[in-house]
């Protein structure tokens, strides 16, 4: 990405004054962007501009963009009729600005007619310098900069920042996605949606959280790719800077592909060259939001494994059983514990515990302390990851379960290898604010949990054959 | 099942006075038994027996199992080292005291020595009239009629009466089982732990649960089931009353037949073989405690669908291709709507609506109600099940999202067609225990729901090559 195209679309992110195009109370658009500038700490200006009214929502309204104070405002969000649009782009031009939202929708999601309009509105803007994002299209939060120009009302929870970027051609999907990243504590870098992408592509964007110095992880809701080469290098750049890329692609069913259509006009191709694809050039497929977002947060809370050699510790035989035959499914290797291994933990597990992989400690035997368990597992050169269970704490008072993490932090800090917690309960807010605070990512669905795994197993060995020196 | 046997075991499931052999303060099983009897409400006597002590945990202790009083005591609990449990049982037998639960393990998942003292247990009970439960075996909590002898502690939330069955031949699995399961308000009749097996067996209690009258749904975690034949005429009888059986059934890798091998001892065969003989009664298999919780939700709330196409409804296109990606997955049929739906739906959407199947009602859709569209669906003779998306409420004054439910329930209690709403959202306890109020089961993990509708299609289908006249 060259350096201009970088900072032009670093600015794009980080406006200061917004001016919002056919703000009214009539519908919510323009009370979310005010909310959600407010919720992230936006300490820019938000200019409404409508005909009829000195005010919108309680902040001074101007009749029209040709009344907007010159030189003040660097971004344009419009929320008029599809008709009224390009009028719009050409006065916000006039007044030199040229960083455009367009939520209207009417356009390449209809077909015919609609995507005609939608041609003549992407030719414009290039013509005449003008950056826009949508048509058909929710905006963005820029969180490390506490910047949002958001259209949409779903996203709840603290807006954390963070390193988990995300990236959505859909818009109500990716407010889901955003919700359960920040549910789970995982803070956000960027979150931008890209709706029909008359302009500003998933691609665009994807290439800017490459180089943009603040992601670590890149997730995203992808309906199509619309140029295929391109996103072939900014895979292999993202290889090359270790940023893993996680997402959902649609588009596995013909009734996702027609759906796919039909909401923003996207074409899906054939699904099989698409699967190739991803999987040769590391990027991460997953199918739910679920999934989604433990690989996420366990991609930005772990290092990656030397190997693919996982051993999990339960608290019950029937878990070892359930476990096993879950990570069959999901191709993760359980090796044989060595020999010195089974006997150093023959003396610290109970007599009738029989040490294997899945590691059964049995119900007593994490009173003795799974911290000797977890040190002796990391010195079994066949493990590389270990995933223990875990007591989940309830709250601040709930203190035997804090106890009993306490002993294994000092090795998920320390050790090279992995450690990935999971728990077998219910999981509330206080807990996953606890495990936050560890630095730990905790498994809350086994299954995701483990399709998560054998996602980071998955990087690790596309890494080595793609650096074999590291990055 | 003749009716002795199911007189014997409905009186094991509940006894009056329970003897504790080997209650002390030293390890948590006698302060469980004791704790678990309150929370169920039990009104009968525990009699600890420990020939050190006057009273264990504020209990008056016996000190021999001879000193009981003759002919109130009907259930011992033996928790004495492996050694002294024969010798135990004999003295039960003297004083008339035939059911027994045995938690002492150190038997068949040790083999040789154990697997043979286990034999030796085995013929003496048969001889001797004693009905045992375990060894290596937590016990039960029989929900129906507020009776618990068990000795776990792990199972969590309130202890709802109700229609579910959770039968289980690992307890600590179990206990997870039971407490999602009541997590998600769903009740419970009757939860059984089988331990080792050396008398009472899965396929025992299976059938006592197909013919106790109370159980709606089966759910269990099996190992292994020791007499394949037995357990297809009891699946024949489950079909024949309708009762859906749904396990998780392990054993599908290597490591998982190994696991359960130590674990208790049990030999899981040919998985090929199981498949088959799973399919082909019936008996519905799941993976993971999740997935067997939506399940046993959907089973236990939804009639049986006429057939298998689903309609799904939701706000966002983007989650339109998912849900249909997600459907192919799990063989779900997701109908064309008829042209007459089309258009009536055409009528109550919003112009810019497509209607098709995942139907996206679009953000502003649901401003118009969704009583409508549903109205509309069930009326389409191609549709047989509905998932709308729901607004799920986070508190009692949360009001909006409980008006905006109030409008689709009577369809949900007055149509033949399931209408299982799915959340999108994080779900937390206020909102089960609305849905549980309102008789709907919400879908809370997206891929585990899809699972569950594509059992409950399946188990239809089942049922109508099984007994093509209904139930």
């Amino acid at each position: 990405m060259d350096r201009e195209t970088l900072e032009g679309m670093r600015r794009f992110f980080s406006p200061t004054h917004i001016a919002v195009v056919g703000a009214s109370t009539k519908n919510h658009w323009f009370a979310n962007v005010v909310k959600n500038a407010r919720s992230i700490g936006f300490e820019g200006g938000i200019h409404p501009i409508n005909p009829n009214a000195a005010e919108v929502a309680g902040i001074k309204a101007f009749p029209s963009i040709g009344e907007l104070p010159d030189g003040l405002i660097d971004f344009g969000v419009i929320i008029v009729n599809a008709k009224l649009v390009l009028k719009s782009i050409e006065e916000l031009v006039r007044k030199g600005i040229r960083n455009v939202l367009l939520l209207s929708s009417g356009y390449a999601e209809l077909g015919g007619e609609g995507l005609s309009k939608q041609e003549e509105l992407t030719r414009y803007c290039r013509e005449n310098g003008v950056r826009l994002m949508g048509p058909n299209c929710l905006g963005f939060m820029n969180f490390s900069d506490r910047v949002s120009v958001f259209t949409g009302g779903a996203v709840q929870g603290e807006l954390i920042p963070g390193q988990v970027a995300v990236l959505g051609q859909s818009g109500a999907s990716t407010e889901i996605m955003v919700t359960k990243i920040l549910a789970k504590r995982l803070g956000v870098s960027l979150y931008a949606t890209t709706g029909n992408e008359a302009m500003l592509t998933a691609e665009d964007i994807m290439e800017y959280l490459v180089n943009d110095g603040r992601t670590r992880v890149i997730t995203g809701f992808i309906e199509t790719f619309r140029d295929i080469p391109r996103m072939k290098r900014i895979a292999l750049e993202a290889a090359e800077k270790r940023v893993p890329i996680i997402l959902i692609k649609i588009g596995r069913s013909e009734k996702a592909v027609q759906a796919a259509s039909s909401h923003t006009g996207a074409m899906a191709g054939n699904d099989a060259v698409m699967e190739g694809f991803l999987r040769q050039h590391g990027i991460i497929r997953v199918d739910t939001v679920e999934e989604l977002v433990e690989t996420a947060g366990i991609f930005s809370r772990c290092r990656l494994p030397r190997g693919g050699g996982l051993c999990v510790c339960t608290v019950s035989g029937g878990l070892c059983g359930l476990y096993a035959d879950l990570c069959s499914r999901y191709g993760i290797d359980l090796p044989r514990l060595s020999e010195k291994t089974t006997a150093s933990l023959k003396a610290v597990l109970p007599d009738f515990a029989q040490p294997d992989n899945p590691l059964d400690v049995t119900g007593s035997g994490f009173s003795k302390g799974l911290s000797e368990v977890i040190r002796i597992l990391l010195d079994d050169e066949n493990i590389d990851i270990i995933a223990p269970f875990s007591f989940v704490p309830e709250s601040k008072d709930d203190v035997m379960p804090q106890l009993f993490n306490e002993t294994i932090i000092p090795y998920v800090h320390s050790s090279e290898k992995p450690i990935i917690p999971m728990a077998f309960r219910e999981v509330n807010d206080y807990a996953r604010g606890y495990y936050h605070e560890k630095g730990m990512h905790l498994l809350e669905h086994i299954e995701d949990g483990f399709k998560a795994i054998s996602h980071l197993i998955g990087y690790a060995r596309f890494q080595k054959r793609f650096a074999p020196e590291g990055g």
